[in-house]
């Protein structure tokens, strides 16, 4: 599978094309943690976005890229988790079907969300070789397109149209920071931050058990070989290989964090900006936290990339 | 003590004063519970307003209303809660002293957050007399200016400002609802709304353990003798006397809510909105879904006042 990796143009494409349903999310400020840190520190709500993930823009984009011939076969995807419901929202928005493939012991409460968006789930094994025939399986008997997570050109592009969107609210940011999971992310932002201003750093936020994307970058090659251990549930991807690419072309550095360091940061979200945002998105934080010295006097753009928390289970 | 209640005129001067140090806070959106209550709801998101809590609007306005030689003897206020906070920071962005007097026995965490803002702490024994004994004998010393939470004019100009903001940013609403405690900001609101349409209804929500509001309207009498039990603790305050001259004026109705039902609400608002409020400010979703029929269909501004939890407590 040759995945391209998308353009500015096809990341502002997209922007216009997601416009009519996703929402314009607001960049939050706060005197008092800047003042803590020593940085100028813009957040990004993407924990506002519907859904309440940043995943619905590149599904989004994906759905409405597609032909209406193609269109009318619908979408499937495998994911349990916030692009599974991103996808069917999307689908919902163009009035296609949307087929989910979901391994057996996922949780119940998340499959009810994507049930509710209008998915037809697809039980499967909870192996990869097992999801990957599935869907296949319903590729095949229904003729649907797949949308993969982060390994997708239009995927990549509209999850790329939240810096396009934070750059225009925040001018002159010197650098940003997004959660790594599969990498969809952080390379369509990284490719539309460039696109405006090669100057602009950016950088990775890494779980230290999951942080394959670095120790793929140290190697030169990614690793596939790797069960990640955190309590970061979005970040328990591996990093995909077009989305590596760019995170080397883009000289994107990674800052691993300790599960710690990422509850104590989310708490600290929840306390000062008043977001209920999931552990993942509290990475970028806790990696500002962690190097105060490298973002000293910097203008620093954080992606929360999510919101979606049982808060009857709360990690402290 | 015979206080005026604010002209719109008061209010639009008040946005412009406060303007250099306040947020302009979003207006969120959230199609899915539309769907489920069968109502437009915009939610106004104060608890995302500097010191998470409206309250930064009418200290702010309170202290920028001074002129410079009033405002070199600083500001004093007794409270213990949001306001006290509110005031330490308005005074802070002018820079004079701000004196809080609070009670014994108040919660540490909260008199910390005022320290910390700059005020000035003075202690007296936790009953209305030996507070406002001890804030006339903190005046007498400084010839610091009273502001009083919620029976102050500029107090309830500034907070009217939430409205005419929501006004600008949601247009063509039918009705507003904010909770009422000692009725600053309904008052204000109220004036705000019917200065610009005097055709929107104005609504309250009051926990049933302190519906003071409640039962001075229908008695046509302020009560005054009344405990207030209730687990919102934004909302244990007596309204106002002039703030009940506004609630009768502005035909504000009032909607009564139990605990429970404010505990419930609260949960759905961190849900679904992805937004840390707190109980106080959760019994305006409790109200609108208590009485569905009467919403239906309407556009609903739903002010959400603050986000000051503590979130190592929380109420489920």
């Amino acid at each position: 599978m040759n995945v391209r990796l998308p353009t500015i143009e096809q990341i502002r494409d997209a922007a216009a094309r997601i416009a009519p349903y996703a929402n314009v999310t607001p960049v939050l400020r706060h005197p008092a943690l800047d003042a803590m840190i020593g940085a100028q520190l813009h957040f990004k709500c993407e924990n506002l976005q519907r859904g309440g993930a940043f995943k619905f823009r590149g599904a989004c984009n994906a759905v409405w890229s597609l032909s209406d011939e193609e269109a009318a076969h619908g979408v499937v995807t495998h994911s349990s988790g916030n692009h599974g419901n991103a996808l069917a929202m999307a689908a919902a928005t163009r009035g296609i079907p949307a087929h989910v493939v979901v391994p057996e012991g996922a949780v119940r409460a998340k499959l009810e969300a994507i049930e509710q968006a209008g998915a037809i789930l697809h039980r499967c094994a909870p192996t990869t070789a097992a999801r990957e025939a599935k869907a296949a399986e319903v590729q095949q008997a229904t003729g649907a397109t797949l949308v993969h997570p982060y390994a997708n050109t239009q995927v990549m592009a509209g999850q790329g149209t939240v810096v396009l969107e934070l750059l225009q609210q925040s001018q002159g940011l010197d650098a940003i920071i997004t959660p790594i999971g599969g990498g969809g992310l952080s390379s369509g932002c990284s490719i539309a931050a460039h696109g405006i201003d090669g100057a602009i750093a950016m950088y990775g936020a890494e779980p230290a058990g999951a942080d394959d994307a670095a120790q793929s970058l140290a190697r030169g090659a990614r690793i596939d070989a790797f069960v990640p251990n955190t309590v970061c549930d979005g970040l328990r991807t591996l990093i995909g290989e077009p989305n590596l690419t760019a995170l080397r072309e883009h000289r994107v550095e990674i800052i691993t964090v300790t599960d710690e360091e990422a509850i104590a940061a989310m708490k600290l979200l929840w306390q000062s900006l008043k977001l209920v945002v999931e552990v993942s998105s509290a990475t970028v934080l806790a990696a500002v936290l962690k190097q105060r010295q490298r973002f000293a006097g910097r203008r620093v753009g954080l992606v929360l990339t999510g919101g979606n928390v049982d808060i009857d289970a709360l990690p402290w």
